[in-house]
């Protein structure tokens, strides 16, 4: 598992299909598009709920899900035939290049964690989410993986985030923010504080990125950051706070624009303008985010996604692969000093705050 | 300061004009649209740029300004002489029933705190935001008086928020909930966990509030909860990222209706009904967060306010002394059985940690 994989056929993903909020059918007719579009798919989950495979994807009967778990850690431990933990499996064998899981994030962590194993230097896996920001994406990190970090977690994080930032978004220095309650220095969480004064001591010894020092709420749309680094249960909220904000406005948006004759005429003429807006920043289309710091990619969409969105994860796990968003991220963090010198001891240790 | 103010002309409001990102000539301009509509105001800044008084404003020279200060409580210890402090020591002997300071939430609450006190038996003052959301106001608590709470504090800000939601906002019985990184009951920090265990058991034996349990990011908006409680860190974050997402989806809405003839015709049409709208979710119109849990009402509009937005909060506060905010909500506290039992010592305390 060294090396980054090669395939005269390109990467296969293996999807876990449980936890979709729509059921595993959906999941498989996504995966059925993404085939179509030249993807190689194994699915796990229920086979009887998945239809007949389309060409390109494979399936595998995995009826069971631990999807909705309020312990993943001890789940993955005990259904080693859940669904999750045989796509992890297959990952982690190099049956498959890239992970998708539709539902449960605490699920798929727990299995990666345990099967695919955190790349070397990584202390903590995290989720990172290029938000689609006027002027271009922003990633965000961590979305939802720890909701417990401490100061070492976010300072990696940061790198994380800017590895990815340049390496798959083209940003070429990107300028990191650290998500705080102001944007003074001494503004913050205990931890915001502390990793605030570790960030400005290594970003200046290197190149890496550019620290632009705390960020406030409202910066992460208004495009003064490249990657904005928050803990798992902050990262979270924002994230879901974004998408309801938005939600909430398009619909007055559309309301205003059926609430008349006047409205209506005025809606119709705006939807071509519209339309465009809505799709950029249309969740199902960005794919899910990137569960970074495995030794394989995974990619996680929300489990409320429809077969559009599960598409769109599917080939965003290929397009991963095949770029090798990995060795990569991980060869960025080796050149900036920023992987953890001591060698990872086991996978449990970490889970038990996650 | 026991009885709430009883005067025959109304309550008086005591405003700090420094601080404003448009200067204190911006406040005095708010304080006469105020006075206009019928508020009595004393200023306190500097004299020089707070032209002459309009009818019902007093000024007091006060230009000595703490509110960039790095350390709030420092601060306002050694600057008796700051517009802040005087301000509130102007709400402490009775001279004025209310405070507004337009800009530094951390010296509002330091000079809060060592001049008009705590109410008896409440850990923290906290900042409560009523948020314009389709179907009636969903109030957020805390938006950032405290970076670092406890537990207590988070299930005392429940009780805060629903008496000011029943109170002033009518709402027969709140529904609260509290902001995690998922709805399951295992999901959260550790602090929201003990919060959530304890707000279980509290809201179950009394119905000041109906306890709805986690919600998230996506749930500030869609009207699950009536009051969304969570530490000031995250609130703060929470608040300013809602409307920096607000401000960027309009702004593409506006520039849909301007990139072409048709989307300006489009515009057009709609602008009216969209206007309202606007206008429904504008901050200044709003008015600014209440700063409850001191014995008199403050009132933190956002330093970047116009004088619209300082006016609205002059009338905010206003109301609020009117309607005796501060001992309606200390009643129902006492009612509920959510006050602390044992005196609060010295404000002092809690300010190393704000």
């Amino acid at each position: 598992m060294q090396d980054p994989p090669a395939s005269a056929d390109g990467p296969v993903v293996a999807v876990d299909c449980n936890g979709a909020d729509l059921g595993p059918g959906e999941v498989a007719a996504g995966a059925a598009l993404a085939a179509a579009r030249g993807a190689r798919v194994i699915l796990f989950g229920p086979a009887g709920e998945l239809g007949d495979p389309a060409s390109g994807v494979e399936i595998v009967d995995a009826p069971v899900s631990i999807a909705k778990s309020a312990d993943p850690a001890s789940a993955v431990r005990a259904n080693p035939d859940a669904s999750i933990v045989q796509a992890a499996r297959a990952v982690a064998s190099g049956r498959a290049q890239a992970l998708v899981c539709a539902g449960g994030t605490g699920a798929a962590l727990a299995a990666g964690l345990f099967n695919i194993k955190r790349t070397r230097g990584i202390y903590r896996p995290a989720l990172a989410l290029p938000l689609p920001v006027p002027g271009g994406p922003v990633t965000l990190l961590d979305v939802g993986a720890n909701a417990v970090v401490r100061r070492e977690h976010l300072v990696q994080f940061a790198f994380m985030g800017a590895a990815l930032s340049s390496t798959v978004l083209g940003v070429a220095r990107p300028r990191v923010g650290l998500l705080s309650n102001g944007e003074e220095q001494g503004r913050g969480s205990p931890l915001v504080l502390e990793a605030h004064a570790e960030l400005l001591e290594r970003a200046g010894s290197g190149d890496a990125f550019e620290f632009v020092g705390n960020v406030e709420g409202g910066d992460v749309t208004s495009g003064i950051a490249d990657v904005v680094v928050t803990d798992g249960f902050t990262g979270n909220i924002a994230l879901k706070l974004m998408e309801g904000v938005s939600q909430t406005i398009l619909g007055a948006v559309r309301n205003a624009a059926t609430s008349s004759t006047r409205g209506k005429l005025g809606g119709l003429l705006l939807r071509g303008a519209l339309g465009g807006f809505r799709a950029e920043i249309d969740p199902e289309l960005q794919g899910g985010a990137y569960l970074l710091g495995l030794r394989r990619l995974g990619v996680v969409p929300h489990g409320r996604f429809s077969r559009t969105g599960f598409a769109e994860a599917i080939m965003r796990a290929e397009r991963g692969a095949r770029e090798d968003i990995v060795g990569r991220t991980e060869r960025a963090l080796a050149e900036a000093g920023a992987l953890r010198e001591a060698p990872v001891s086991a996978a449990g240790a970490s889970l038990r705050e996650t």
